[in-house]
């Protein structure tokens, strides 16, 4: 069983789950798509999606242009245009897709657990191979639609792990006013920093460490409450 | 007085001391290059430096040639060639010349005040117009040149941080055993994570909020000590 997408991109599986179709939202759907759940549009999608996220790994930015897509998706390229107009558009219904899916953050009983779990997913993402998670970052310093798109997904990933604070300040483990953003960030961004900008080999051993450090820093009051 | 590059590639001057040249490791040093320095060798390798981060944040990785160097240079393209090789040659040579130079993180007489010191120079590079680390950060992710340079000016920046870690111990403010490296990638990350991949407009509490959420953390043995 494949993990769930974590708060990167996604790690090993591409396509989109049956219901990222439905799920859209209105303003990255656009109009010309004919709306058929299930049926040939969500096919055809599928199919474009998957190439456009297989050329990335395999080529990077300069290997996608949209008739390689249609041809590698064995769809029309007419049809690629229409619906997505040009690579940004195809970069960015990739990672609305993979964020169109039911992900939610684990709930192990404690906030250091919670995010341990949620730093084990990004490090997953982040390491895998193919390198999609990778790839789709290096994409967006290329495409404003995709750096957007980008932004979008890592909003809505820390907006779901808001219950991962809503829970511990339930349990009497955080302060009541903590800010749950300020508190992800820090506890995720020693992942990202290693692994996507300084380039460090993964260690095992980060997330527990990002997670502890964070948790400890947010109980001393440092994201909010009386000391913050 | 422009401030001294922070622990992002620089700030605002792109030129690199006239230090710089004489404190080159000899790996980085072309065999070719005949070491004058402050000389005509000096002189040259400034102008092209200079060319390459204005073409940079002009037009971007895809505007970077040799020949369009040596032109905004105006040094003769075979100098450029032998020289720096390629594209990957030059942005590596720019960041190791930034790296060259007489760095060191304020003192301000404890940690949280040192620690948001650095977000604050942190702040400033990523959000500095011309956006020249913004663009070198960018560049990083097509040349593995440019890369491995990024990566060793960081790792070069983290280990003159160290001092900061070593004061706040002798100051009692933390465990003897802190893993320096830790602590300043918690301290620093969430700066670079907000910036560079979330793309969050720069919000100016974040340098201290983020440096008292790592020295909190810090004192509570997150990275080291009895409780690490």
């Amino acid at each position: 069983m494949s993990p769930p997408p974590p708060a990167t991109p996604f790690s090993e599986s591409p396509s989109p789950p049956p219901s990222a179709e439905a799920a859209d939202p209105p303003e990255t759907q656009p109009t010309s798509a004919r709306r058929r759940p299930g049926g040939r549009t969500a096919r055809v999608r599928e199919q474009v999606l998957d190439a456009v996220s297989a050329l990335l790994v395999e080529g990077g930015y300069d290997a996608l242009t949209v008739d390689a897509v249609a041809a590698r998706a064995g769809v029309h390229r007419t049809t690629v245009y229409r619906r997505w107009k040009d690579v940004g558009g195809l970069l960015a219904d990739v990672l609305d897709a993979a964020g169109g899916d039911g992900w939610r953050p684990a709930d192990t009983g404690d906030l250091t657990g919670d995010l341990t779990a949620l730093n084990q997913e990004i490090l997953a993402g982040l390491s895998a191979r193919p390198p999609i998670t990778e790839a789709l970052i290096a994409a967006s310093f290329r495409s404003d639609e995709a750096a957007r798109a980008l932004r979008r997904f890592w909003d809505d990933r820390y907006e779901r792990c808001g219950a991962v604070v809503e829970r511990a300040v339930r349990r009497g483990e955080l302060p009541a006013d903590t800010d749950a953003r300020r508190l992800l960030v820090a506890a995720t961004a020693p992942l990202y920093h290693e692994l996507v900008l300084l380039r460090t080999p993964p260690d095992p051993e980060l997330p527990a460490q990002a997670a502890r450090s964070a948790a400890l820093a947010a109980a001393a009051g440092a994201f909010g409450g009386t000391r913050g």
